[in-house]
């Protein structure tokens, strides 16, 4: 069928120079030295997608009894092919399973379900910041609760929530968050479920990089919540996003049945349901007799970890004991926090960095209401593993001054 | 490659029962006489829908520089191969046309940028239902203008934007209307281009039927309203759910740049971007050199064409003096006013119609704020030509009581 669909990233890009147009990194001399190196980007390595396979898959979605499905209207849950399947892997049930346009739209269903204007939400800090601006435009206040070593505070979100202000809704990444890499174990889930509980919040938990764990599964939120009809106090996001590929658009939430139905009744004006197409060829891909979607989870665990490794090997021998960063246990980033000299957020740093053509997050991004930090978010999933060697070397000669 | 790839609707879906669970009138002898006649649904002629084509499309995309810009995130303003290939369909520039997941986002972004809670809207009586969900999910208040043969009455407009209450937007479908059929010309299209400048309303034009013209294209509204840099007054929107499927899950919003800035930094917020494998699978199509695309278009205007002609014929021979219909000039669906002890929503009657295993939508359900009608809307899309016949015969028999 073709001539480039199983060449690499590589082949493809580096001859034809298309990873230009997202890395401009801007020089102060007008010339960036060196390739750019880019640790910003939260997509997937693409070597990692299958095109082929993709391929193979929507012609067979075409070819079957699904394609009049796939191109009509969908039940505005999802289709059920694709809620049964998310219901395996996830371990609940079909019907608190609903799908939606990536992780994007769960944390806007989710908040708009949730929370009115004026309402108060509690995050994170550090956090994802678009879903910071999700709240914001959704006119919610925005408060804050520490995240250590394991997850969030517990004990600081409850001072906060016997602080008087009544807030609607904790907005959490229980797994790998983002940007720290933290997970929380089991009791934690379990105190914020008895927390939401008490204090009559809901959990809306956003965990788009939850399959992509490297040694062992995340813990999950007790059971009970999750598949309730009726508990009112969990809505947990998922996403196709970070393993086969944003493009897709195909995520999903799972809740009690209730929530589901009136987040159903909302999606219908939003949206009307995500692509068809979509839902359908990834129902096939998780469907096959055999077992490629876990194969493939699997090979992209050991990717991901492998790559995560080879930047905290170099970042380690890079900057020796100026540096302070955990080992990625999963997911796309690696958090580490430097020296207040090194701050690449610092207007120097920031132009030597730029001189030197590394585009990085620097931590403060992550801080909804201060920057306390000196730290920065790296992205080892996508760009070329020579890129995360070298660009460990170039950002402890940039930040070493 | 393929086995069914190339059946059609009926070979597929005859022989396997598909079309079942679609098709459930509720009769009160609990067995529907005879073959379920579906002149509700608003989804494409099935046949029509390439599904070869669509496969090879795909791999295509998968096959080409395209690939890695499908599967990773769009720019929140779409992909510029789509936008481009819309603005030269829809007469327009690439910097005006703003990618949707369909329609129904369409709707929902526009009406979320313009108005708050608790504004007015004014909308056509009849209009398309689910549009009025949308305005009363978002908290607005909602009055209608009559529509005559010309569609929207424009003296009657004038006369409630002078009312004294603050109209910040008029809802229209201005070809082809749904559920009546009829279209505006360019003198009513100026007509409320004009008045939307006096009094300082938007007009947010939805237009999902629009290239589905059997004689002639229909009028456009004044081209400097359409690409302006800031004319502030008109959002046009667009499908590719009525020609290529709505599992595609793609749509657009024309509107001037300004306007165009803020509904995509909202859209960020609402889910990013629509599947971007959706928007290259009809970026490549539109783009062919062989031009297939505007053949497909032809093709399908013949096809739903002559459907229309077919029911509307069958209507008249059926029905003769005690029906009043328009022939339709576009779109998917005839809409048929009978005397009124024919009102297919008078219980007597629906009953008689589940009985007799006829699905249509009877007119009072387009009329937002009252049932002023005798009238159905008959889909001739999608059924079988021989069910718009038969179905025909089978309503007559039923209405005549």
């Amino acid at each position: 069928m073709t001539d480039t669909i199983d060449k690499t990233y590589s082949e493809l890009f580096g001859r034809l120079d298309f990873h230009a147009p997202f890395s401009s990194g801007t020089s102060s001399a007008g010339q960036p030295k060196g390739k750019v190196i880019d640790y910003v980007t939260g997509i997937p390595d693409f070597d990692l997608l299958p095109r082929r396979i993709f391929a193979e898959a929507f012609a067979g979605v075409m070819d079957s009894i699904d394609a009049f499905s796939s191109l009509r209207y969908s039940p505005y849950p999802g289709v059920e092919q694709l809620r049964v399947a998310i219901a395996r892997q996830r371990h609940t049930r079909p019907e608190n399973v609903l799908i939606t346009d990536g992780a994007t739209q769960g944390i806007f269903l989710a908040a708009s379900a949730v929370l009115n204007p004026g309402d108060h939400i509690l995050v994170e800090n550090p956090t994802f910041p678009f879903a910071i601006k999700t709240f914001r435009a959704l006119g919610l206040h925005v408060d804050v609760v520490p995240v250590g070593a394991g997850g969030i505070d517990v004990q600081a979100l409850e001072d906060k929530l016997r602080s008087g202000i009544r807030y609607k809704a904790l907005y959490t990444i229980p797994d790998f968050q983002n940007p720290t890499g933290v997970s929380q174990d089991v009791v934690t889930k379990e105190a914020l479920t008895g927390l939401a509980d008490r204090y009559g919040f809901v959990i809306i938990a956003d965990s788009p990089y939850r399959d992509l764990w490297f040694n062992n599964s995340p813990a999950e939120f007790p059971q009970e919540q999750r598949t309730a009809h009726d508990s009112g106090h969990l809505i947990e996001i998922g996403s196709f996003s970070k393993v086969l590929g944003p493009g897709w658009r195909t995520g999903w939430i799972i809740t009690d049945e209730r929530r589901l139905a009136s987040l159903s009744v909302f999606r219908r004006s939003v949206d009307a349901h995500p692509s068809g197409v979509s839902q359908y060829v990834i129902a096939h891909l998780m469907q096959r007799e055999d077992g490629w979607y876990e194969t493939f989870l699997n090979h992209s665990r050991q990717v991901y970890g492998a790559r995560a490794d080879i930047l905290h090997a170099a970042l380690a021998e890079a900057f020796g004991e100026r540096i302070r960063q955990r080992k990625p246990q999963g997911g796309y980033f690696l958090w580490a926090e430097f020296d207040e000299s090194m701050n690449p957020a610092s207007p120097r740093n920031a132009q030597a960095l730029a001189d030197a053509s590394i585009r990085l997050v620097p931590g403060g991004a992550f801080y909804p209401l201060w920057d306390a930090s000196s730290a920065a978010r790296l992205a080892f999933c996508h760009a070329p593993i020579a890129d995360l060697r070298e660009g460990a070397a170039r950002l402890a000669e940039v930040l070493f001054g």
